[in-house]
C-alpha cells in the first residue's frame, strides 16, 4: 500500500528536509521515517516533493512511502505518525492512499512557496525565526515590477547556488505575488519546479530593488548576466515556506 | 515628560505583565521597567492599559511612564528600550509623546482582543503556544449565534473569575466577530473593559456551543444566570492577543 502524506513543520531547529548522517534525529526526513517504523515496524525511504534547507517552514510538504506488511486506513496513519512525532514540531495533516505508481517529487505539477517579512525598524517577537525582519522601508511596488520581469520560462543562473544539481537553469516562474497588510509582507512564487536556493536569492535581489538599491533596469541586467555574483543576498531561510504541492 | 509606549509581545515563558515578587525577571512589566533605567538611569513606573495573564500575547499593548530628568525623542525611545530588551521576546513597537495628564489605563476608550483557534485533527507546528488547538469540529455560525447575545451592556457575571477585582460585573461588549480561513478561526471582541478572564471565560463557552454540547437557548440561560459554574472552560491562555487600545 502505498500512501501520500501532506506535512506540516516549523522548520527552526532542524537541519532540512534531508537526512544528515552526522546530525542523528535533526532531519524531517529521517524523524518522520523513525515515527513510520515506530508504528509499523517497517523501514521505508520517504520520497519528497520539494526538499527544504534548515530553518524553512513547511505548511503542505508531501511525501510519499510504501508499506508492504501492513494495511492501514488513512486516518490510522494520520494519528499514529502525530503520536510519534509528539515532541517534534512536525505533523501529518493529511493522508490519501495512492496508485504504486505515485511519486510526490515526480508527479507534481507545480509548487508553491510563499516568503515573508515584516518590514519595520522595531525587532520580531512573536515572528522570530517566521519572517525576514527588513528595518528599512520597502516599495513593494518596485518590487512587483521587477518580480513581473521572472514570470515565464527563463534562464535563472543569476538566482542558482553553485551546489546546485538541476540538469538546466531553465525554469518557468508561473506566478509571484506580492501582497501587504500593514508591516507584513507575503511574497507567493509558483513554479513547475525550482533551482537550489532560487526563492531565496529572488527575494534577496527583490529586496534591493524594494529598498531603492537597485532600479528596474539594472534587475533586467541581473536576469539577463547569468551570473549569481550579480543577485542580491540569499534571504534568509526562516522566511521561506513551502506552502502547497500541486498535482 | 510622559511618553506612551506601545508594545508586543510573545507571552509564552513569561508570568504575564504584573510584576510577581517570587518571579524576578519573569513579567513583562518588570524587563520593561528595567530596560527604561539601564537606558535612562531612572526608575519608573508603569501604567499599562489591559495586565495580561501568563502566556497571553499582545500585538498592541500600551503603557505610560514619566522621565523626570531626561529628554528623549520619541524614536530614541523606541531603540534605546529595543535595545535592552534584545534578548526577551518583548519589542516596543511604537512611542508618542503625551499630555502630563495622560493615562494608559484610564484614558483607554476600548480593548480589542483577539482570541485564536485552529480547528483540525492534526497538532500544531508553527501554531503551538499562539493558538488554542480544538480538534473536533466547531459550527462557526452557531458560535457567531451565540456571541451576538453577548452584544451590549449586561451583566456578564458568569464569565467572571471568582478573583475579579472589578467593582461591578455590569459590561458593555460592542463587537464579537468570529472569522475564519481554512482551519484557523479568530474571535475578535471589543468592549470599554473586562471582568478578568472575561473573554476566555466567552470563548470557553463558545466553543461548548460550537462543537454541538450547548444549545443557543441553553446559552441564553448561561448569561442570565450570572453563576460562572454554568459557562464554560477559562480558554487557553496562549490562544489570547490584545490586539489594540482605542484612545
Amino acid at each position: 500500500m502505498r500512501y501520500k502524506i501532506t506535512i506540516e513543520y516549523d522548520g527552526s531547529g532542524y537541519v532540512g528536509w534531508q537526512k544528515q548522517p552526522d546530525q542523528p534525529n535533526k532531519s524531517i526526513e529521517e524523524l518522520i521515517e523513525k515515527a513510520i517504523f515506530a508504528m509499523s515496524g517497517e523501514v521505508v525511504k520517504l520520497n519528497c516533493a520539494g526538499r527544504t534547507d534548515a530553518g524553512v517552514h513547511a505548511l503542505g510538504q508531501v511525501a510519499d512511502f510504501n508499506l508492504e506488511k501492513n494495511d492501514y486506513s488513512e486516518h490510522r496513519i494520520i494519528m499514529g505518525l502525530n503520536q510519534h512525532l509528539l515532541n517534534q514540531k512536525i505533523a501529518i495533516i493529511n493522508c490519501q492512499i495512492v496508485d504504486d505508481s505515485f511519486h510526490s517529487r515526480f508527479d507534481a505539477v507545480s509548487r508553491t512557496y510563499i516568503y515573508k517579512i515584516i518590514n519595520r525598524s522595531a525587532k520580531l517577537t512573536l515572528d522570530q525565526n517566521r519572517a525576514w525582519h527588513v528595518p528599512i522601508p520597502l516599495d513593494i511596488k518596485k518590487m512587483q515590477q521587477a518580480a513581473d520581469l521572472l514570470i515565464g520560462e527563463q534562464d535563472f543562473s543569476s538566482f542558482r547556488d553553485s551546489k546546485c544539481q538541476s540538469n538546466t537553469p531553465i525554469k518557468t516562474i508561473n506566478v509571484i505575488d506580492i501582497s501587504h497588510n500593514d508591516q507584513q509582507i507575503a511574497i507567493k512564487i509558483n513554479a513547475k519546479s525550482f533551482l537550489h536556493h532560487m526563492v531565496r536569492n529572488i527575494v534577496g535581489t527583490l529586496y534591493l530593488v524594494g529598498s531603492q538599491q537597485m532600479q528596474l533596469d539594472e534587475f533586467s541586467e541581473v536576469i539577463a548576466a547569468k551570473d549569481r555574483t550579480k543577485s542580491g543576498q540569499n534571504a534568509p531561510a526562516h522566511g521561506l515556506y513551502l506552502y502547497e504541492i500541486e498535482y
